[in-house]
């Protein structure tokens, strides 16, 4: 049955992201080894780095597809070049309108200006049968736990304290969850849980996930 | 060789307690939870329940000791009874001097003023050859991580996110930490981290444990 899930890098302390993001350091100072498992080491950890990919549809925020307003403006096509890694619809939640943009590989970039509930239904109707993954960053994900629409949360905690940044969590109610699995590697251990949920989702037929 | 450990349970979204603790709620309001593991279950988590009271002397706050300064006027012995369970010297991090208070099975609390070097110095003293433990609460759990005398930093996390609280790691500068294990049960993940050293430090002669 399809399930809505999200993956997040963080560090110890909770942070998906640095101080100081800009073009050349997308996550920002001090930030780069949330992510040296994925890029580094990326046989090590090709069971979630599939399962990342293995989604059907997927929703981001606007900070996750480009830097402000300007991008919009001058004809921006997200971090990833002329093939982004996602093959496959994503969502991408802005309060400004823009057409439909394809990309080479299957990806195609929908802006969704109706907010999350809009944005994962219509990921939801893409993706069929298969997943959808809330892709990030922090604060869409916190929006989407918080809208109480995540089934399943796959934490990638890198081994460091970083201090500051922006955090994982913030604005989000309390929330039963469920231990799935972990594992360990010296670069990050992966923890899945599954959300809890508080209460029957009219949107959704998987309550029997819930707690 | 005698380390310095740290040991807490924590959620998921970094807190050691709910909001409004008090005398029959020590961990605050919707905090249960965290400790569920160590008292429904004690024998399913046998090894990190005994990894933490084989410490040969503890270093706890004021406030995991007792509520306030009413309680040091009044002649308030503690949380725990007639015998706490530490059985050992437990150095209580405080600004108002109080003589030594011994207890039955060992426990003495002695009460530093000095802060937590001063704390941290005299329990290394009277723990001899055996380990060093950081009790809690979360405020002086962070002032020593950020002081740098944690050795090893073993977090208990239960699967919930509380969404408010007292916040772990709240103003500890960026460290690296080696991750040493991981155990997942229904109730709770243990994840135990070395504590890389960013400098040498005087006090003690294990830096060979620093990245």
């Amino acid at each position: 049955m399809s399930i809505v899930t999200c993956d997040m890098a963080v560090s110890v302390d909770g942070y998906t992201a640095g101080t100081d993001q800009r073009m050349d350091a997308p996550f920002g100072d001090g930030a780069e080894g949330l992510t040296t498992w994925m890029l580094d080491e990326p046989q090590a950890h090709a069971a979630e780095i599939g399962a990342i990919t293995a989604a059907g549809a997927f929703v981001m925020g606007r900070n996750m597809f480009g830097p402000g307003r300007g991008g919009w403006d001058l004809g921006w096509t997200g971090w990833w070049g002329a093939e982004p890694p996602y093959h496959a619809p994503v969502f991408v939640l802005t309060h400004h309108a823009r057409e439909d943009l394809p990309m080479e590989g299957g990806t195609t970039f929908h802006f969704v200006t109706g907010g999350v509930d809009e944005a994962v239904a219509r990921a939801r109707e893409a993706a069929g049968d298969r997943d959808v993954a809330i892709a990030g960053g922090a604060a869409t994900v916190n929006q989407c736990l918080a809208a109480g629409v995540v089934d399943e949360l796959r934490l990638h905690v890198a081994p460091v304290l970083l201090g500051r940044g922006e955090r994982l969590f913030e604005g989000v109610p309390r929330t039963g969850l469920v231990p799935v699995s972990v594992r360990q590697t010296p670069l990050v251990t992966h923890l899945t849980y599954a959300v809890a949920r508080a209460q029957p989702s009219s949107r959704s037929g998987d309550d029997a996930r819930a707690q």
